[in-house]
């Protein structure tokens, strides 16, 4: 399920040479609100000026026609957030906007760096000051202190800078700058707008979705070591770090929308193939395979297809969860799952189940959706989880718990089961996780699977 | 889809001898909040007076601890409201609250009045004033200048001069009233709460997902012709109309929740089984069965099942959708539907596509549907819809669009067919629709399809 | 001063014949924002539709452009309230509008009907049902029951069944009707507007200082017992009731603006004269006349123009007060007054000093007030009040606390003097009061200051 | 009149060693709420950490018991700011908080700097960023960037850096940091707490009215070229730069509220004393003094007295000016200033009025107001101004317009005349000006009046 156990990770995008480019901006944050509810932003420049609005809220909560009236201009950039740290969460807010020696210059950034602090004291100790707690302003001030003259190769110096996972969109008065790791952690995809003059626009945004509600086509992904440049000249690529990719394999177990594609693939397919590997890895005999909905129903699918036992929207998902609850009663209390979801009783009532999830974090969830399913009636309960066990934190960009809070990385696969109280539990293996991706070189970054930090 | 040519048609619920009633309402009009988005509200009653709070929006937008803090009492009854007509929409929200000769009274209506017109003349015409544009105030009247000497005779006497489909709650000081109409159009369930301290406590709401969210066990629906008086007594049941059950088969169709049990079956089930008659009537060789999700998700999987072409969820829905939308760009224009629905185009590319979605009202949705599915390259498309040709507007309680504008009811299958641009359309049956409901005596509703109006 | 011991006893406004009526209104309604702060309400009517919207907050708060947009037509009405009782605030809001058989009505009220609670239970006994708390719900019960045939004579006999204070505005969709009682307790006015096609528009409101925002022109009181009636035949008088004028003269002393014209005289001339009369009754030596501001200010300019004593602004008040304050510290706590009001120690230090208010409630207010002169230094204070002590409480229209809470209802002025600290105090008498309005024929209703009731 | 002309100039305050600290600030701020109504922060630290909270609107809209219970600690500074510029308004609300080498500081500012930009672009030649429009950021920098080791020795080391108008309160997570620039253009007081415990508070203000709210004690100004260090040892000072005082002549004339000591003089008695001195430079005959409200009314109330002609609250201002108004009719769109300013016309028809005001920026307002008396019937109306005209822009720490704007710049007195429409025209002569402050050595910054700027 989408839980709250996995904090998801930022959405950016970027548009260049679309006449009023916040509204294609607004549309594209909307396509990936399941990246980050927390926060959302916008920075517009008409070539002279560049304005941001961001807030707390919903992309359709945080902006209407009047403030986007306000983001006039033919670029402008966007960032949704999953959360805000620190009592200011106003500072926290991106885009992150600054003058500086060569004007103005507006930041949007998905990732994690994981020098960031050395960067930030070296930075302080050079009479640097910091105004949020986010590790964007870092980037800000390489900028700003770089040597070089121009703003490219200030940039590409500042960039070599950094260590870690990171996306940036860079928007100045004029130009707008898209850099990605060498290791290309985090997914980043550029698209093409056919403007009604003839002439063309770009996009690039963290995932695909965002170009079919805007009808952009998808050109390629940016590669891990480019840096992107929008001028008036047209966009220039620049290789600026040796390429090395190890992008998240985590973004096709759960993050990304279904529909879109990473790294060249289109997530629902990885995902209905890591349910038939798990009906391959682990056979059971059953009578129904149900999803923890939404986000197991492409391997549930999967898995269903492989093994011909029928696939049941056996759990009902209540898609009207506000920011607040009142405090629940007693009767309540118990089952804060059902707030989200129900099972339907006479579908698992002395049915053998096969539960299909994405992954299990802390397992608490877990054990409540089996124990909704046991009070149906359910004669047998298997958990299939279609991911390895979650038993290292992510460095690059995913907001993890604490490695004590994951309750894999301290109980073997049969504790857990009996934590969570089904009659079995499996996850898919790393193998299988390699063969669902299905790619031929299979280099991705795994390390909360397996612990291997390539950084 | 749930889209909106059906205005969804309110919910109610009561709550009887809890202690916090107004706690347990929250939470049951929120696991209802499908049946409408516009306006929410409660009155409680603690024995002494009742405090009504209701508003425009979500449940969870309009109610905070702050407010339900205020609501306090034993009993109460609340209503969500699918849109709110007329500029001065407040006076339109329920739970309607008036004085009169025996005290307080709080009323909330799911339903349809088809002499509510006659009603009101005549009551204007006896000196009365309606302050709201709600059928409900009618019945307010009826009961204030009713004959009878105590509250429950004067019920009924106001009772027996409604017509059409209504489920009434009545919140007094001390006790509580539901009715429902003797043709028992709209649903409504009664539940039973065991309380800490071993004492019953009842519930009764529109539909029995509500329970489960709160607890509830389910004992049986309200029987149409039949008022439940809850009083410090207990449960008194009272026959006050001769009973001629005629519910409303299109809660199967489209309205309730998949999880709740209507008329004693549970929806996913009904839906399925349409999916599976819709494959016995219209078989046609394709590669994949895709619903318009949410609401023709158990139908496209009872299809698969039922004729062995894979399920496939190969448009994927965005939940987010909010109230207010920025006037969208030229580019975005053209396609509304994508801000809900957007199509996996690697599933759907060069393959024969069956969609399945549960109703056709103006076509001009499903026509978009089509145009996504066709820019992604499908072979050949053929709609299935899950119920009959909608050819007749409702007059028990759910906001049809006017005749004029139900293309099922001015053109040919094949006239549907061309307009929205598939390559075959074919809709359930009114046999199939009977047999998928199941029951040895089919006694329905379904004037929507067939015309015939008992009333 | 503007003390919370006085409720302020609402404002209405009728426009009749004027292009977009409501946004008149809305000015009116501003300009007349001291007579009630809590809630606020528009009805206008273009001939085929009345709508309303009302709402807690001010004026300002309340309307926007987009609100108003929504208020078309060529009438309004329009009201200020004080306060709202109950829970169900919002239904305590005015204009109330209804449907009955004469088509549709919205009323606002400015009074108190003294057998509101005998017609009340009258009309409930006869069927009525009440959704609001408010008096004056009982007219449009009236109106909706009474016997004659058009709506003119309809009201006509409504109105003779009430007692008590009441300035009513009645709009239909045609035609506007405008009540006074007949003792005229409440001040109404009538002004005239030049259209700029030359027609004539008319504004009926409880104050001139309204006229003199939107440019109309005063032209005389409502008479009591007068009904006018505004249609497209233009203005028409009916006098329905004999008329024995006894208007409320509280509203010289403290409720009305200085510069609104009351039953034909301007306030500010009468508050000074007020001042004047207490300085030929009490006269006192002392160094310094000072007002609590700001009812107090021209009393006190009167004070001392009479007396040679200077006039000083030695209290200053901050007007920048909001609706909630956070918890005070203990600091804080015990000189809440301050919040209002600050002394200029300089000038009152050593000083005598007669301090002008214009009445005293409760006399907690005055007690502090006293204190914190008295922290300045005062050598003297000397308390003159600008009318006589309130003994009474009111029936027509003003929210006074219960006798009990009436300081000079239960102590002599010397016992009063000593509870508030002050080194003399003393009351304009009834006589002094009478002549600061300097009419011929004085013939007021002061029941608060002698307790004779009329009614 | 407090007019639209002037842009008020912020208002800073600081608590240290007070329980709640927070709190205080609130209630200092509200009572300075005429000093800025655009925006308000708070921050306040508990030891151990710097919170910061700021928003546009009133100091009673952006905080309430919730919010403020997040400021903990025994420290805390605020501001009020008159106005934001650009569209991230958010960005220019202080207090500023950073994080930089020595740990966490914040910073709020009411002044001016003259060497903002030169030390902004070194700053910025030397790879600062800044993230807002606000002077201060520059003080944060040069902190930062200073050599020194301690704190103190920092900030002296920035200070003498500046150059303009400035008093910075400064707040650590220990200590709090005061100074004022040498000239002491801005007024900045110091007052003492009596905690409950024994212990001694200290609280630094822009106006004395705050002390008198919160019950502080008033020890002294905080003197041009202090800087003031708040910490667990007590209170110390240090005179960093030698002092030159020129005080700002302007917050007499109209700034500060009459009831705040400015430079050790009540402000109320100054501006009644050149109401005495425009009564001796400019006599008049006429029949009525009334004063503009509400900055007229204390020069008005010395000039009558000085002049013996009665004074008289001729003018009535509304207070409750709220935000946003909607669009003005027809009718009323020409006398705008109505909305703010009522006259009584039965005290002003057919007499020789002389109107107090405190200056004259673009004069548009005052001949508004010569309009609204005209029209009352008022037989001559001379217009005296309580200061000298207004020539030159100031650059200290007042938002003044452009000097094309300043019709005193380009005008001479009696063109000024004819423009508004007065009978006649005065203003205080500098003499005049100086006598009224009433200081042996009189070395005020008056350059608004006379051009000469000591920097």
């Amino acid at each position: 399920m989408e839980n709250k156990d996995w904090k998801e990770e930022c959405a950016v995008v970027g548009v260049y040479n679309v006449t009023n480019a916040a509204s294609m901006t607004y549309y594209s944050l909307f396509s990936m609100q399941h990246r980050g509810q927390e926060a959302t932003g916008i920075s517009s420049s008409n070539g002279e000026k560049i304005v941001t609005i961001k807030k707390k809220g919903l992309v359709t909560e945080v902006f209407d026609n009047e403030s986007l009236s306000k983001l006039k201009g033919f670029s402008a950039i966007g960032h949704n957030r999953y959360s805000t740290a620190g009592e200011d969460s106003m500072a926290d807010a991106q885009p992150i906007f600054a003058r500086y020696d060569l004007g103005q210059v507006a930041i949007v950034h998905n990732g994690n760096l994981t020098n960031a602090k050395e960067i930030k004291q070296e930075l302080i100790r050079d009479g640097a000051i910091f105004q949020s707690y986010m590790d964007t302003e870092n980037l800000i001030h390489l900028i700003a202190r770089a040597k070089q003259e121009n703003l490219v190769d200030r940039i590409k110096e500042a960039i070599l800078r950094l260590k870690g996972a990171f996306c940036f969109i860079i928007l100045s008065r004029k130009k707008m700058f898209v850099i990605r790791d060498c290791n290309g952690f985090r997914p980043l995809s550029l698209g093409e707008i056919k403007n009604a003059d003839g002439s063309v626009g770009y996009i690039v945004a963290s995932e695909t979705c965002a170009f079919d509600l805007v009808g952009a086509k998808y050109l390629r992904d940016v590669a891990p070591g480019e840096m992107l440049v929008f001028s008036q000249k047209g966009m220039q690529s620049y290789n600026i770090m040796p390429s090395n990719p190890y992008p998240c394999v985590f973004e096709y177990v759960y993050f990304a929308r279904p529909d879109s594609h990473i790294y060249g693939n289109v997530v629902y397919n990885i995902r209905k193939a890591m349910g038939e590997e798990l009906a391959l890895e682990n056979p059971i005999e059953a009578d129904l395979v149900i999803p923890v909905p939404d986000s197991g129903v492409a391997a549930a699918i999967g898995y269903s297809q492989k093994s011909g036992i029928p696939f049941e929207l056996g759990i009902i998902r209540n898609h009207y969860i506000g920011r607040t609850f009142i405090e629940p009663t007693q009767q309540i209390r118990e089952l804060k799952v059902r707030l989200k979801l129900n099972p339907i009783k006479e579908l698992i009532e002395n049915k053998r189940i096969i539960v299909i999830d994405d992954s299990i974090v802390r397992g608490t969830t877990s054990k409540q959706i089996v124990k909704i399913l046991r009070d149906c009636g359910a004669k047998e309960i298997h958990m299939k989880i279609s991911s390895p066990p979650t038993i290292s934190p992510c460095y690059y960009g995913v907001d993890t718990p604490d490695i004590s809070e994951l309750i894999s990385a301290r109980m073997s696969n049969k504790e857990v089961c009996e934590f969570i109280g089904a009659d079995s539990l499996s996850f898919l293996s790393l193998e299988g996780l390699k063969r669902s991706v299905g790619l031929k070189d299979y280099k991705f970054c795994q390390a909360c699977f397996d612990g291997k930090y390539i950084l």
